[in-house]
């Protein structure tokens, strides 16, 4: 039982919803110290920056496109905050379609601020139906801002982002997507979903390291945010001004994992873009819920629902199963797997983003059937 | 000119306030991804909290210690903004010692959260002197809390923030110190100073890379702040509360700044602590302002208000020197230093903090001497 299976000098895996497990070579990026203000590293900044915008199929600013990239540090909630409580007005009001802990999440921080918040919730196991939106929306007026999370990570479920964006258009709403866990593996047109906000991670799909968040916002709503920040390190427009006027963040960078970030958005595009990652993700999942069925677990969700980013599995029924034990022992042989965060039923979570292949996902299996085996 | 000194896969030379020079030990510690809720990195983040607290002079918290130590992710600002959003309540009043760029910024991010904010000025290039500050406390009445910069970065003077801490205690009011630069390298004793919250950030004396920036807070302040943030990402006391809870963070940590924040803590215990670090740093500071001397440049500070950390000096007056010039090719040279920030005089500045030891600096000072003579 205590023979690895890894070399543990580079890490266990990480079968999380992240922080992932990066390549060798985007963490060896980071063996180089940059002048915050040196011209090597802003040029870094602004190829990044460029690069986001064209993930998301927008064209650089300079050529047209209506969509800007602003970098905030700290952890994607920190980049949700920028854009919440530096995009609504005072005397906004905000819904937010909630149909997992996340999108609690967005409704506790904007409540925080202050501003007027309502939910639409759906159950855990469901989508946010385009319907309920617009029923919402016409009967209830007044909502300035509609937030929703594209794959809700308490399931993996995946909402319909651009059927959603068509309603709160129609509606005259200004759209915030949370795109955390999506982002880079799942195709997102933000002109096509009608985005005005859409935030993701640096250590989700890109294969990057923790350390700070993105935003890719319609320049027509950012110009609107300015002087409307509620603080002021988490102020979005302030943020994108800075970056603007010399290339520079106002404060402090992670500059470690911006270079990490570079390497990784290389990596991205050598493995063929969103849709080579995309293929990649969908394997490991399709290996993953082919050996559970196998080893008797069931996913949460319906087949039809689940994206191949995180899944949800049942606590097995028949035995004494113990989470931590379970947990702990794959732990040892270099298995890092996720417990669940649903509200009414007990699940742990398996990601299959970040640098996993299909055979590391065999590997997973191999180790599960060998613990519960031990266990039983 | 072109030839580099030094070997540019690790980097230039940093002279810099931060992100600094760190050792190549202290990077190799980010080729690992950790899982951030596996126990081996929890781990890590408990003996990073309790070796702060030692830096701080204080006693862990289970053995009779005062002081709580709160990580916080985002650069130190972050940190700062999340004790002035969280520790001061409504109706509460501050008062901002002012004597350079980063008090002013305190006082600035005070006010976008609505707190009564005033200022007490001293001119950029002298200290605050505790006298002034009891006399402005006892004629103004109602300051709750006040706040003061230790090593003010703009010029790279030191404030007393003993004798000012006493001040503020007669007072009766919370005293917050930003020691973003200073600590780690020079000696603070929190409960001598009187220190409520002390902030520093990763990135600077204690030679990690950024990505977070950390709390030392008086306990029963820390207690006073629950429910009291302004923000949820810079919650200081659910922050805390989540840390204490499970050892985690509420919000994904930035893991590899976190492991090469442990290894830079071990390196600076190798040293010899924050003594042995300062020796280190004013040999630092006496070669660079022997060797400037030489070169004909002026300290902005008078040299008994100057600290070991960073240095401003004036532009030479009977040249046509151009800062931006002098600049670039130091860069390609390998050796990065840093504008000035003063309101009123032209100057640029040079750090002595970081993996840089006396040769760096005489290395720097030859580069310049090169430069110098080209550009004449």
């Amino acid at each position: 039982m205590k023979t690895r299976i890894y070399d543990m000098t580079t890490g266990k895996l990480l079968f999380t919803p992240g922080p992932l497990t990066t390549s060798n070579t985007v963490k060896a990026a980071m063996l180089h110290d940059a002048g915050s203000r040196d011209r090597e590293f802003l040029e870094t900044v602004r190829e990044i920056r460029q690069r986001l915008l064209g993930l998301g199929g927008a064209r650089p600013p300079g050529q047209g496109g209506e969509f800007e990239c602003v970098l905030m540090q700290g952890s994607g909630t920190f980049a949700i905050e920028s854009v919440v409580s530096s995009a609504i007005p005072r005397g906004g009001k905000l819904l937010v379609l909630v149909n997992g802990a996340y999108g609690r999440r967005i409704a506790r921080m904007a409540r925080v601020h202050g501003i007027e918040t309502e939910t639409l919730e759906a159950p855990e196991n469901l989508r946010i139906l385009p319907e309920a939106v617009a029923a919402r929306l016409a009967a209830e007026r007044g909502f300035t801002h509609v937030a929703v999370v594209h794959c809700e990570t308490t399931t993996g479920i995946l909402n319909p982002i651009e059927a959603i964006g068509a309603v709160v258009e129609r509606a005259g709403a200004a759209y915030i997507v949370d795109a955390m866990s999506s982002f880079g593996a799942i195709p997102v047109d933000l002109a096509a979903a009608r985005v005005d906000f859409l935030i993701s991670s640096a250590n989700k799909c890109i294969e990057g390291v923790p350390g700070f968040g993105f935003v890719l916002a319609r320049r027509a709503r950012l110009l609107e945010a300015e002087g409307l920040a509620r603080t002021l390190s988490l102020d979005l427009h302030a943020q994108w001004a800075g970056l603007e006027a010399d290339g520079q963040f106002r404060f402090t960078p992670p500059t470690h994992a911006l270079l990490a970030f570079q390497q990784a958005l290389l990596e991205l595009e050598a493995e063929g873009g969103v849709g080579g990652r995309a293929t990649r993700y969908a394997a490991n999942h399709a290996a993953l819920m082919a050996g559970m069925a196998a080893l008797g677990f069931q996913a949460y969700l319906a087949p039809e629902l689940q994206s191949y980013i995180i899944t949800a599995f049942r606590y097995p029924e028949h035995t004494a199963f113990c989470f931590e034990d379970f947990y702990a022992r794959l732990s040892e042989l270099g298995f890092v797997i996720y417990p669940g965060k649903l509200t009414e039923e007990a699940c742990f979570r398996i990601g299959t983003i970040g640098r996993l292949f299909p055979p590391d996902i065999e590997a997973l299996l191999a180790a599960m059937r060998r613990v519960l085996e031990a266990m039983d």
